[in-house]
C-alpha cells in the first residue's frame, strides 16, 4: 500500500520516457578521461602519467595519445637500420627512454632530471617508469600517433609490445565522450 | 495494433515530458571543438592544424582561439610603421609566417625547421601553409585574441582577411558548449 | 481553461518524469571551468589569471590547480631554513614572485618580461599581481598540488593564506563536472 510503487504509470507512458531519456544519455560524456602528450619533456610526461593513474584509480577509462616528442615515452630502443639520414638525425636526438628525458626548465647538462629523480626518491614518490608501467597495468590505454611515426620515421616494432596505434579520428572520438580532455 | 503506437499518451504527459527533455538537452554540448593557440612553435601549430582539420572533417564545428605568440600564425606581414620601438622588436621577434616558425625543441638555427617540414614533404604529408589554408576552407573559425593583440600592438589589418576578433568572453562561451576544448 | 495547466498530469508520472530527468541532470557539468597550471611562464600564468577571472566575471565556478612550476605563482617569499640542499637548489632557481617569472620566449636576461610587463602598464592592462588579486577576491579557487609540493620541498607556510591544498583527486574531481578543463 506504500505511496511509493510505481505500478501505477502507463506502461506506453513509461516507455516513452524512458527512450527519450535513453537518447538524452547516449549524447552524455562517459566517465572517461582523454590525454595528448605531445611533449617528451621528463616534467610534463610525468604530470601526464599521475593524472593518468589517479583517474584510472578512481575507476575512470583513461586513453593517452602520445604525439610529436611525446612518442618517446612509447619508443622500446634506438633502433637506427633502414632509417634515412634525417630520420636518424631524429631518433638520436629523441631519447628513448623515460628515465632519459630531460625537464623543460633546469635542464642544465641533465641536472635538472637528476636533481628531480633524486628529490622523487627521497620523498618516495614513484618513479617514473614505474608510473608507466603502473598505468599500463591499471588499463590506460596508450596510444602512438600514426602520423607522428610517419614524419618522425618510427615504426611499430620501435614502440613497447601492445601500445596502440591511432590518427586524429581516433582521439576526437576517445575526447568527445571524454569528462576530461587535456593536451600536455 | 501494434503495442509500438503512442497514440494512447496523453499529449499534455508528452508535452511535460519533450519540455524537461529540451531543457536538458539545451545543456548538453554541442559537437564542437574549441582550441586555444597560445604558442607560436611550428610544432604545436601544426598540431592544432592536424586536430582542427581532423574534428571539421568528422562534422564537428571548430574554432581556435589565437592568444600571445600564437598570433603569429594569423600575421599577414611584418608591418612597422605607426608602432612604438618595444612594438617593433615584438614585431620583429616574432615571425609573421607559419613557415618561418621555430620548432619548440632542436631548434638549432633552425636545422629542427627545415628538418620537420623537408621529412613532411618526403612522407607526403601537407605542409603547415596548406593545413591553414584546408582548416579555412573547412569552415574552420580563425579567432585573434583582442588582448593579446593589444598588448602585442597588432592591428586588425595586419591580420589575414576574414579572421573574427573576439575576447576571453567569446573563447569561454565557444569552450562551455565544447565536446572538447584544448589550450596548446 | 488554459491548454497550458499541467493539473492533468498524474502526480506518480510527473514524479517519475522528474526523478528521471534529475538523475540525468546530476551527470551534467556544472558551469565551471577548472585549470591546470603546470607552467611556471609569466606568458603561461597571465592567460591562466585572463581565463579565470574572464571566467568569474561571467558568473563560473574556478578552480586553479598550481603543480610543479606553476606553483611559484603561490610561494610568499623564499624560505630556506630547515630544507635539504636540493630542496634550496630548487627553492633559489624557482622565482617566488609573480613579477619576476620569466616569459617563455624572448626572455634575453629577462628583457622578454620586463618588455611585456612595460607593453602592458602602457595598454593599460592590468598587471599580474593585479589580475592575480583580483581573481582571488572573485573568488577563484587557488588549489596547491600536494604532490609538486613533496617533490619540490615546498612547506605549507611558504604558500600564500587562503591557498588550498590538494592531489589529483581533488583536480579531477573539479574537471570531471567542469564545463572545461585545461592544462596550461
Amino acid at each position: 500500500m506504500s505511496a511509493q510503487t510505481a505500478t501505477a504509470i502507463d506502461p506506453e507512458v513509461k516507455a516513452y520516457v524512458d527512450r527519450r531519456i535513453a537518447e538524452l544519455q547516449a549524447q552524455l560524456p562517459d566517465n572517461r578521461v582523454t590525454l595528448v602528450v605531445f611533449s617528451g619533456e621528463l616534467d610534463r610526461q610525468l604530470a601526464s602519467l599521475v593524472i593518468a593513474t589517479g583517474a584510472a584509480a578512481m575507476g575512470m577509462e583513461v586513453s593517452i595519445f602520445y604525439t610529436f616528442w611525446g612518442l618517446s615515452a612509447l619508443k622500446k630502443e634506438v633502433h637506427l637500420s633502414g632509417k634515412g639520414l634525417k630520420e636518424k638525425m631524429f631518433a638520436l636526438m629523441t631519447p628513448s627512454r623515460l628515465e632519459k628525458l630531460p625537464v623543460s626548465k633546469l635542464n642544465f647538462g641533465g641536472v635538472g632530471r637528476v636533481m628531480l629523480t633524486s628529490m622523487m626518491k627521497d620523498k618516495e614518490i614513484t618513479s617514473i617508469g614505474e608510473l608507466f608501467a603502473m598505468a599500463r597495468e591499471m588499463g590506460v590505454n596508450m596510444i602512438a600517433c600514426t602520423m607522428s611515426m610517419d614524419v618522425m620515421g618510427i615504426t611499430k616494432d620501435e614502440l613497447l609490445d601492445g601500445v596502440e596505434l591511432g590518427g586524429v579520428a581516433t582521439f576526437l572520438g576517445d575526447a568527445s565522450r571524454s569528462r576530461t580532455a587535456l593536451f600536455i
